[in-house]
């Protein structure tokens, strides 16, 4: 890892414009958790692999994250990322969607350089299915007819996609055998729906010192997510009205969020969507079994355990 | 050229998310000039190309230019694009942003169909030098020690960079010998910083009728322009301060594009941008005698005449 963030900081630079190191640092520095490529070493490492590309990969896959960070924040209109004022704030949207187009397309460039067609392939899917999944979000997020299954799409999109590209590239760059790279893929998908999932619910019933939001961030930025979804599915015509006010019109008043509560509440629903989580993190560490018994594959399983741990 | 516009069609298609094609279809059926994957094509057929991939990459090309497109108008606020309001007006900046990206995204893919590193690798580079022209323009277009290598830089980020790549990929696509592969990626870079400095001139110069734009909207968006650095260069210091209010504070008031104009004329500042794009229009057909003599490179050769014709 230490490798992979000196490649960070070198491939960050630019010499013409000190704006892009400014904006990248703030996030690159704020701290965040380099889950992802750090996926990436441990699948290469887990597959025997010795050369260096996967250094290269996993800082891919980080500015690849970075990138849609910044434009999700404009997107979002967030003022807030990881504890800290976003970059959108402390400079501007222009700043923060033409750095993230950079930092794409030194990703890009990283990943030419490792010559191979396949991981270029699979990154290149990767990035459609995540943009696709944003714009997906974008139209879907405040509409009551998402159900589970366009939630589930949305999901691997801003999460599933890049987790699961993580690992596969990892696979790939050692020339793993088939089946473990499907394994590193299922894997890496199970651990991102099983992580997103858990976000979501977190939003609900999160600790807001620790998870660095407010509780019904997700209800007042009018974003049906799994907790809302299941409950709509079962209301009443009169709940569904609530619904219908605070989310599709985004009528809300004070007590709306406590009401929101009580009808997730009622139907139980935070508690079946941690079962949720809980199936997804299952399934990842299911598909760990193709895999060779090494100590990072016990790192791998304890991180799917560790992604629902937080959970009540 | 039909080819492209159908592979254009088929892939700016989104199974999940309709707003995709509607945003895409607004700005690619506005009748842009489609210039840029005319220069593949063109590249690809001179140097005797005889496969399909040169459509692939004129697609991708395109696509690459319509993101940039999406995420100018969301940088620069605009209002109108080729004469129609842009998607940032029409949707929202959220579908520009995102919509950029899935096109980035989807040209991506195509470029991984074509099997070639070379390829891959000349397009990461330009989108690398496009993001960071576009960065470098945010910070430098209002400030005005920027001067015209710094002006230079900028252009051949905003446009250049694309025009040589589409050339370059062309040749490449086409392996043709090395001496002409670097002859189309002169042609192309001199034909784009042509067409650029055409581009600011005629925002000072230009029928508002044929151009789409109203005189001096690079004045009043603050944007350091050739014309304008070249006559910051020679300011008296009364002058300066005009600039300075002008541009760099942006404190502008009625009468102040007549006054730029005055100063411009005092220096014969539009001439003299006027002969800057004759020296790279002739720059880029003087890059064409290596090319094999063929109509297409005649085509080019009228293609640069053309990008000043428009010039008084």
């Amino acid at each position: 890892m230490d490798a992979v963030n000196t490649l960070i900081q070198t491939r960050m630079a630019s010499k013409h414009a000190p704006r892009i190191p400014e904006v990248t640092a703030h996030l690159v520095e704020a701290g965040g958790k380099r889950l992802r490529p750090m996926l990436t070493l441990a699948a290469a490492q887990l597959c025997g692999y010795e050369g260096a590309h996967h250094i290269k990969l996993a800082a891919t896959v980080e500015f690849i994250h970075t990138a849609t960070l910044l434009h999700d924040d404009v997107v979002d209109e967030s003022g807030q990322r990881r504890g800290r004022p976003t970059a959108n704030l402390l400079w501007d949207n222009k700043s923060s969607v033409l750095v993230g187009d950079y930092l794409f397309s030194r990703s890009f460039q990283l990943m030419v350089e490792t010559g191979s067609l396949q991981v270029l392939d699979i990154l290149a899917n990767a990035s459609a299915t995540i943009a696709e999944g944003e714009v997906l979000q974008m139209t879907a997020a405040s509409n009551l007819s998402t159900d589970e299954a366009i939630y589930l799409q949305v999901v691997r999109g801003k999460t599933a996609a890049l987790f699961s590209a993580a690992t596969e590239v990892g696979g790939v760059i050692a020339e793993a055998p088939a089946d473990q790279i499907k394994a590193l893929y299922d894997y890496g998908d199970a651990l991102g729906i099983a992580f997103q999932i858990a976000d979501d619910l977190l939003d609900y019933q999160g600790d807001s010192n620790a998870t660095g939001k407010n509780v019904g961030d997700d209800f007042r930025e009018r974003k049906l997510t799994l907790p809302v979804i299941k409950a709509v599915a079962q209301a009443t015509e009169e709940e569904r009205q609530f619904w219908q006010r605070t989310i599709e019109k985004g009528k809300q008043a004070e007590g709306d969020l406590e009401q929101a509560l009580a009808l997730m509440a009622k139907y139980d629903t935070l508690e079946a969507t941690r079962q949720d989580a809980l199936r997804w993190a299952e399934a990842a560490t299911q598909a760990l079994t193709v895999l060779p018994d090494h100590p990072i594959r016990k790192m791998l399983h304890d991180l799917a355990d560790y992604v629902v741990s937080r959970l009540n």
